[in-house]
């Protein structure tokens, strides 16, 4: 079993919620690496018996850092319309909520379609750069195989603050392990601190609330494959404790798969 | 009283939970304006008995059109820390959802600050441009004073496909009122829809999920008064029923006061 499925494995209960454990292969620096956590609530409604459709839209309230162990998940379908569904989700860990979520699934159809950005240009492919160093990394980054064209996490932490905070990374998990809706929402937290890009300074930092749109269908994800994907992230603003991050996800056939927004806590 | 605030008055009942009603002042063509129905589900933390400090993010799912009429909206405070405190709350209407949403406050300090993002340069000020005409137009786009920049609705849908999506928009609450957390919330759902920007052509559309980040504190709304700020709105992608939007909110200072991402369905 890929340790990523291990770590998103969530038991469902007589009761219709979930019970999941955290997984050591995917710890972060406190507790586990948020991306998998947002994986795990969108797990829930995923397998749960009432799901319609696939995912659109998914928000993770990050409320308290999770501790290692077991954890419970109720997923509610809000409202059930003839193509869309709303879900509201918590995940608890001792009769605490550590972390909500809301999600949208719907069921598409054809429509006239068309880009509007586009990826990088001129980028190297994922083949002709090397893999970013794990020394003194949480465990977490030992499962994605990472190649920055730029923006990389700083060797040092020299305190030369940079002029923005973008970073190009063909990023796919480690080992190699179809795409899919779950393990695309955990990619989407899988870029570094912008701060950490930007100051080139150490400083306590944590994810409040992320928000995804899923652009890609299950044929798209499935066609992409354990291939890399293009990451780029940047972000807007950095002001008294909060900093946003964009993202966007691209495939290696220049399609965008998702973006991804989330607001970070940090000190100084 | 400022229809913005009769719109989004919440009277507290004996049980914590509040009451509404929607406003004939910001009819849409089916159903309020999303805006304020964004900014009453954050007007129920705002003026909860729990709540600490000022709103960093928010997101509001739209599950159904509302009906004109009264709703009920209970917020709850999932969890609080020493400096963040995390929300939950729903929209009903005859006992059914129609609005969910997640928000969360915090106390802000002082911190090392920078910009990243810079709006666009030499953009006309607010006072060299027109009002956007109202003709045609639904109720709540009276009470808006828009001047675009660039992007504006098109006065004539003659599907002739443009290459982006781009609006600059200088924008105010009509007539003026000082702008706040729950104003600047609505004030980001006030871009009319990028499909109809790009595409020219009309076709039903609504928002299904909608997410701010606030960069602002209180000061830095209470500076900006009653001034238009600065509104700047594209879209990535197109596909399948599904655009996203992504737009941010500028003071005349060139400070960023919001970023927020929607992602709203079509029909071709």
């Amino acid at each position: 079993m890929h340790p990523f499925d291990t770590a998103t494995l969530l038991e469902t209960l007589p009761d219709g919620s979930f019970r999941g454990h955290t997984s050591p292969a995917y710890a972060n620096m406190v507790g586990p690496f948020g991306g998998v956590t947002a994986a795990c609530l969108l797990q829930a409604p995923m397998q749960h018996s009432q799901r319609l459709g696939d995912p659109v839209a998914l928000t993770v309230n990050f409320a308290a850092a999770l501790a290692d162990g077991e954890f419970s998940i109720v997923a509610r379908a809000l409202r059930t319309n003839r193509s869309t569904q709303h879900w509201a989700i918590e995940l608890s860990q001792g009769g605490e909520v550590a972390a909500s979520a809301t999600a949208v699934f719907a069921v598409r159809r054809e429509t006239w379609s068309a880009p509007e950005a586009a990826p990088p240009a001129n980028l190297p492919a994922a083949d002709a750069l090397t893999r970013a160093p794990l020394i003194g990394r949480p465990a977490w980054t030992r499962h994605y195989d990472m190649r920055f064209a730029r923006g990389a996490m700083p060797d040092a932490f020299d305190e030369q603050q940079q002029l923005d905070s973008v970073s190009q990374v063909w990023v796919r998990d480690e080992p190699p392990r179809p795409l899919d809706f779950v393990s695309l929402a955990a990619l989407c937290d899988s870029f570094f601190p912008r701060i950490f890009v930007r100051r080139r300074k150490v400083a306590p930092i944590g994810t409040v609330s992320m928000t995804t749109w899923f652009h890609a269908d299950t044929a798209m994800l499935q066609a992409q494959g354990v291939r890399h994907v293009l990451g780029v992230a940047r972000a807007l603003n950095f002001r008294n404790g909060y900093f946003d991050q964009s993202a966007e996800v691209w495939g290696d056939d220049w399609q965008l798969l998702a973006s991804s927004h989330q607001i970070v806590y940090y000190r100084d």
